[in-house]
């Protein structure tokens, strides 16, 4: 083990363990924190000056043979970046990755989590410049950017070591074997087990949430030996950028080869992540992004374990409610944080047409709906505030989505443009809010990405479930939202989370959303349903991602 | 929970914890006995007689909805079964299971454990009747049917039962999670985490090995929540059918449906392994067998998570050895068990042509291949003892292999018909050893089932190091052997097992062979070759088989 990697391990030996014991209470903690303040004054005051002197740059990594550049960021809030990257050569980056693999395994579990860890540190104090980076890549909100970009995709990040820690560590290095042999001498044999990585690692990040989507995968297959080829969305390339560039740095000052962390840059013109994914060397695949594009690689890329984060059908059931203004309230900041982009955002909300009880007397389906879409108006009315929640659309193609779906049921609240104080040129949305029957299956049945949901009056809650459960059956969902004031009507919703394999947000009328999840305690997505076949993060995310090799002899006679 | 279940897990929870902690120490350990002289001399004594009035009878099991009935089970020693089984009607197997499944879910880990762990104490009780129905479909001599039938096919169910406990295990079933908010009150949120099965789980069997390879994916299956469907090899139902019937027994006996394992056995003419392995609810396959099927399974079953075992070239390098005659002993016996009909039994052994050196001398390459015969000769010369060992050739295809394969090298040692004492009809072949050269690749790079073996000159032990290093890396390997005297040699032979991920036996001599793999200690394969592409057993083996479906609240106030 290299003598800088033991030092990173003992470093942050403690927030190791703190991680470990975190995920297994689910108790809240992180190391990381979310909040501006706790961050130098200075480094959050130049960031936005240090994004700048990136633009219209180069940006450098370590690579092993450039075949040339690419980069076309444009920033959602109405510039282009100008930032160039290098495109390696395949082949040789493939084999450049697979000649360090054997050193980075023979490191030892030991070595690879500090070195792990030394990174998320170092990424964790450049966190005001990740925002940067993050904010103008996916369009997000200065703060969500912060948040999400940062801290909390490092709290992401942490835990997928913690649980590959956890796997490795319950592998012994060795064991003597002493087999009774009634009244002979007993056989005894030496083993010795080995953590050995599958190959090379493959992550296929997001224009979303580049980082928080990114770092699982990254960490899992790093820290279980897995070299890690990193292909950003060619719109949000420089937050993967500024991680592979740490990553790189660390492994380099602790003696391995930098290229174990690259970087694959693309453009959309000339995509290359089929061929990587297809490559026999790629053994392990990490995704978030489209349905068609995660079906695909799960059908196609069969030589690699495949990790999917795609799209579902979210979706929230009210059932009743005590006070309907904290709950619309609570909706209003769901449906419109991120305007909708976010992989947990609902879509779906399930309202009985004969309207639900509450402790103030009963509200007709219209008035629910009403009153969901007052608490967006009213959520939105200060522009500064509202341009803040809402960020920018990412792509122009949700921004076209917001009108062509604007026919597909009766307009509750529409959509309509902001203009952002500071960037006139971003692209800035509310969200669209529709009413329809529930046998208007084909319009919410879809995933309409971006600020566009439906209250769908259905003839009882009874109703509501069973089409959530086919719904979500058929499409998947990553988040399911319910209220109910009935404790027999809330274990139905509990019943109907297992058989549709969706994480259950009940009766949020505070400041938790359906579209939150927490590091270290709630599981993102469950891998049970269409929307996912894996988890942010459980065991099943990264105990495929290393074999266990032993060896065993007889012990020599002492 | 149900008390029965509460009742069978208290009876064996001593064995769990003991199963937890052997599959984390990786020493000796087991609570089935493997000598016969420890179960009870009546019931070793009957199993004969009752394996006798099983015969020309229907073996009835618990089946929804019958579509018909199979059964042309034909011993390798010689004689028709005559037992005939209810095939079920798939579709009504499906749907029953389906609704059996949310009970045994929601039965918790503890119950879901208890029952396995019964039905595995079940399963030791019977192994002298078990014995009887390996032996006379697998071929199998008595004493290997016995151990590999009974006892080491229940320590590697309880194998899987103890890694799925452990999973299970680390996922707590509720959280308190309080977030601090600064001088505000905290946020606190009440958690709950339910371990929820992923759907059907099939499990196809082998005939060689109907319940060593069986056990495992039943047992991982079943302790986490997944109803399971055994379909066993046409050629050997009997074992597989005898374990469902104790597993629907003890099912019941808690208060589940016993359809939750449920048989569905087919014919070679109309086989049904296909249309059940894509059927949208079966959401886990087992597979022991070729590497056709299993790769089909693994390139078309993709709604499922699919764990192969299949074939390779398993590989023994000679560099060096203190004495070859324990050497040739130990191979001669590795190669004559059961007429190499193991998935470990080595087929490629490497030898370099300039000789080997030993403590006595050099010895050339056709004195290393002379020697093996020689104690393969002498290993069955009384035959009798040959008859136990070799047991019987399991299918006329692996008979009719061994012609086909004598041409392909120079006869070393040739295959010879034998006649069991009491089974004059049973088909028993002894090896075939062939002497070739390392150019004659296509010889001994395709698998050849069976007894045949191939001792191969190479230019150098770093020349054979090489070659395994190709063969394994296209075809695979469950087993690695090596030879030397030389620490420096030992550590490339343990590098070369991480490079192509194959577990190594370093210089067996004495009474441990290459093809046995000891439960709780030994990973058998590694998952991470193309002979297998899951391990017995490892945590990866586990953890994909349930996912966590969480449901969060905000406290209620205090």
């Amino acid at each position: 083990m290299s003598q800088q990697a033991e030092q990173m391990l003992d470093r942050h030996r403690e927030t190791l363990d703190q991680a470990v014991k975190a995920i297994a209470t689910r108790a809240f903690w992180t190391p990381y924190p979310e909040s501006l303040k706790k961050y130098p004054e200075e480094a959050v005051k130049a960031a936005p000056k240090r994004f700048e002197a990136l633009l219209k740059q180069h940006y450098a990594l370590k690579v092993p043979s450039i075949s040339g550049q690419v980069g076309s960021e444009v920033s959602p809030y109405g510039f282009e970046l100008e930032v160039t990257y290098d495109q390696p050569e395949q082949g040789a980056l493939i084999a450049a990755m697979q000649s360090a693999m054997p050193a980075w395994r023979d490191a030892g579990a030991e070595a690879r989590v500090g070195v792990c860890l030394e990174i998320l540190a170092r990424l964790n104090d450049m966190s005001p410049d990740i925002a940067q980076a993050v904010m103008h890549t996916s369009g997000q909100g200065p703060l969500m950017a912060f948040q999400a970009g940062g801290p909390h995709a490092q709290d992401r990040g942490l835990e997928a070591v913690a649980h590959a820690w956890q796997a490795m560590s319950q592998v012994p290095t060795a064991a003597r074997w002493v087999k009774p042999q009634g009244k002979h001498d007993p056989v005894v044999m030496e083993k010795r087990f080995h953590v050995v990585p599958r190959g090379i690692s493959l992550v296929v990040a997001c224009s979303t949430f580049p980082t928080w989507n990114t770092y699982p995968g990254l960490f899992a297959s790093l820290a279980t030996g897995n070299p890690v080829i990193l292909k950003p969305h060619p719109g949000a390339i420089l937050p993967v950028a500024m991680t592979v560039r740490v990553a790189q740095e660390v492994l380099e000052e602790a003696g391995f080869d930098p290229c174990l962390v690259s970087l694959v840059p693309d453009t959309a013109d000339a995509p290359v992540t089929k061929a990587l994914a297809l490559d026999p060397a790629v053994k392990l695949i990490d995704f978030t992004g489209s349905n068609a594009f995660g079906e695909w690689l799960e059908q196609n890329a069969i030589q690699a374990r495949v990790f999917t984060e795609k799209a579902g059908i979210n979706t929230v059931i009210i059932d009743s409610v005590e006070q309907i203004k904290p709950v619309a309230q609570n909706l209003a900041f769901s449906l419109s944080l991120y305007s909708g982009q976010m992989c947990t955002t609902p879509q779906a909300i399930y309202v009985p047409k004969s309207g639900i009880q509450t402790a103030d007397g009963r509200l007709t389906f219209d008035e629910v709906a009403g009153a969901i879409a007052k608490a967006v108006e009213a959520f939105l009315s200060d522009n500064d505030r509202a341009c803040t929640v809402l960020g920018a659309i990412q792509s122009p193609a949700t921004a076209a989505r917001i009108d062509e779906c604007r026919g597909l049921g009766e307009v509750q609240l529409d959509s309509e443009p902001r203009e952002h104080p500071r960037f006139p040129e971003a692209q800035i949305h509310t969200p669209l809010l529709l009413k329809v029957d529930a046998a208007q299956k084909a319009a919410y049945s879809e995933e309409r990405f971006g600020p566009i949901s439906f209250v769908i009056g259905t003839d009882s809650t009874a109703h509501s479930i069973e089409l959530a459960r086919e719904v979500i059956g058929e499409k998947g969902a990553i988040t399911l939202g319910a209220y109910t004031t009935d404790d027999a009507v809330a274990e139905r919703f509990e019943g109907l989370a297992m058989d549709v394999a969706a994480p259950l947000s009940l009766n949020l009328d505070g400041g938790i959303l359906v579209n939150q999840s927490a590091a270290f305690s709630d599981f993102h997505a469950t891998g049970g349903n269409p929307a996912a076949n894996a988890s942010l993060c459980d065991q099943a995310f990264v105990t495929p991602r290393f074999v266990v090799v032993q060896s065993r002899r007889h012990a020599r006679s002492e």
